[in-house]
């Protein structure tokens, strides 16, 4: 399934190819995230366009709404989205705990409020594995627990115990009911102590899954502590597993995190700033909105080969922007997803190359 | 620059071909409405793929926001909006009476407040063809004035000969300053009577305009009265010249308007209706939120070939919907403005073929 195709000689980054039943994905990779089962603002044309080969989709949003009655009758997410390239569903875990209210976890699983209309849902371990199955979902995850940061030892430990606890259960209903399903990947949790995330990994490695997800991280800790416990987590998991940053995706963060040998990288952040009227260029990000592009005739920018800078102006989208239109939401998305994607395609290169 | 293709022999209605600088437009056709220089949630792309010719922009609007020299500076209203098809912009006339506030109206022009920032501004005759001169427009529409319904017949009458003066001088000057751009085509007014219409029909020939707008139709009049009004209007025009209803979209209407030799239409209905969550139907309008569409897998349309009905189901754009997406904007908005252009298609084939 996982194929690592170059190895760095300076560090565990590698350039590899993550082979689904929805087709094959150049790692490192960004996934773009389509929480509701699009990516806000863009079509599947687009997405692909971008050059985009895998999508994330949050199991907690679609389990909620519209609810699995419809994907399962729909013939499962790709059909009822119309995204026929792979797809990563999360557990919702970390929704449940960020989005949810009046939750109550307990070995069994967690209690919650939905959102939405505050009805009140339970998750367990089997149910998130089995929602996923009817997902058709090529990469699933395990429910897991995610703790706040900061946090103290005791609750992250507590975190770590139920996380494996749960990841245990998740393999083995994945192995009895669901053989022939996706891939479910483990989550290393462990917080921002290297200990827990040594046992962390330890354990989560210990049920012998077939890639990991490191969970928990970007949460609001300084960067280096990031990179710390990434380093500890990866370094006690197989080299040659297929492994996933949750959640992170600052251009910054990425070049960092290949090292550790993450290939996979998800974020809500390229698109979510899109529609804020903020484009990423190579010097960080920039407001459309601000006076100084009114007259700037230049594409967002010029090297991109993205839709929106190959036909249109800074002066354009940002005149869309003041006039509260909803076509330049369309066009930054498909820039930042490019700049991402385009991210990615130079730091495959590089690894090919020997220069991380 | 018009040339008719096929003669009905049972109406007035023809099939034609308009030819501008930036290209051909098969008649009668129906221009998607971009009021602000976008056609509301969609690409340029889509908007060509749906297999619009020409669309058309708002003077009232644009002069406003982004402002002329803006537009100037980008090289003209087509290089701005990255739009390289034909364009017509209409005179801004309606909109001041629409949405501006305090407007004072003398035969010198009007004098309105903008309804975005309360600015005031006088458009003159003179001032609207230069502003859509340095537009670029294909086709260009002079400062008329357009009474409400009901209006009394001093009212209309006193707005037809303010009509008349206007559209002299705005051809005058078309003539003297900006020969070489696109054409001024004259309006047709007289509100709800026929004396009016083809007085104000026989004063607008006599300027010798190359085509027509039909105006003042279809604002809360019975349609019978509009077909009327329409009749006297065109009768009293030259068969060979183009005309464009403006503002009149419906389907049914535009069936009809077809009989009295209309050549172009547009109307913001479609578009509004797809951002409100209605598809257009061979049998009217359908609400996509309906429950009865939860489990709906099959296309909007399942004989339209519009790239939402061609990969997505009313379930999944249901569920866009209810979730507050974007990307469900976008997929109504392809579909509604292929509806369109799928019956001036239709409608320019029964002319072809004797059946209209």
């Amino acid at each position: 399934m996982f194929k690592i195709i170059t190895k760095s000689s300076r560090s565990k980054a590698r350039a590899g190819k993550l082979k689904t039943s929805h087709g094959t994905i150049d790692t490192p990779a960004f996934m773009p995230v389509g929480t509701q089962g699009t990516v806000k603002a863009a079509t599947w044309q687009q997405v692909k366009d971008i050059g985009a080969q895998i999508i994330l989709s949050n199991t907690y949003h679609l389990y909620l709404r519209p609810g699995i009655k419809v994907i399962k009758l729909a013939g499962g997410l790709h059909k009822f989205i119309g995204w026929d390239g792979p797809i990563l569903t999360d557990s919702g875990g970390y929704q449940v705990f960020s989005l949810a209210k009046l939750r109550k976890i307990t070995d069994e699983g967690v209690t919650f409020s939905s959102h939405i209309d505050g009805s009140s849902h339970l998750l367990t371990p089997e149910k998130v594995v089995e929602i996923q199955s009817i997902f058709g979902s090529d990469i699933m995850m395990p429910l897991d627990e995610c703790v706040a940061y900061p946090s103290t030892r005791a609750e992250a430990e507590k975190a770590v115990i139920r996380t494996t606890k749960w990841a245990g259960r998740s393999i083995e209903i994945k192995n009895m009911k669901y053989k022939s399903k996706g891939e479910l990947f483990g989550i290393v949790q462990g917080g921002m102590y290297k200990d827990l995330r040594k046992r962390s990994a330890e354990e989560i490695k210990a049920l012998d899954f077939p890639g990991y997800g490191i969970g928990g991280l970007s949460v609001g800790e300084p960067k280096e502590m990031m990179l710390k416990m990434l380093e500890v987590s990866t370094d006690n998991l197989e080299y040659e597993k297929p492994k996933h940053l949750m959640g992170v995706g600052f251009p910054e963060d990425i070049k960092e995190a290949v090292k550790y040998g993450i290939d996979l990288f998800d974020c809500v952040i390229p698109t979510r700033l899109a529609r804020h009227g903020a484009f990423l260029t190579e010097k960080g990000k920039e407001i459309i909105r601000n006076a100084k592009f009114e007259f700037d005739f230049t594409p967002l920018d010029k090297d991109c080969d993205c839709y929106a800078c190959k036909n249109f102006t800074k002066a354009y989208i940002r005149h869309l922007f003041v006039a509260k239109e909803i076509l330049p939401l369309t066009l930054m998305t498909i820039h930042n997803l490019r700049v991402m994607t385009g991210l990615m395609e130079e730091i495959r290169e590089k690894i090919k190359n020997g220069l991380i």
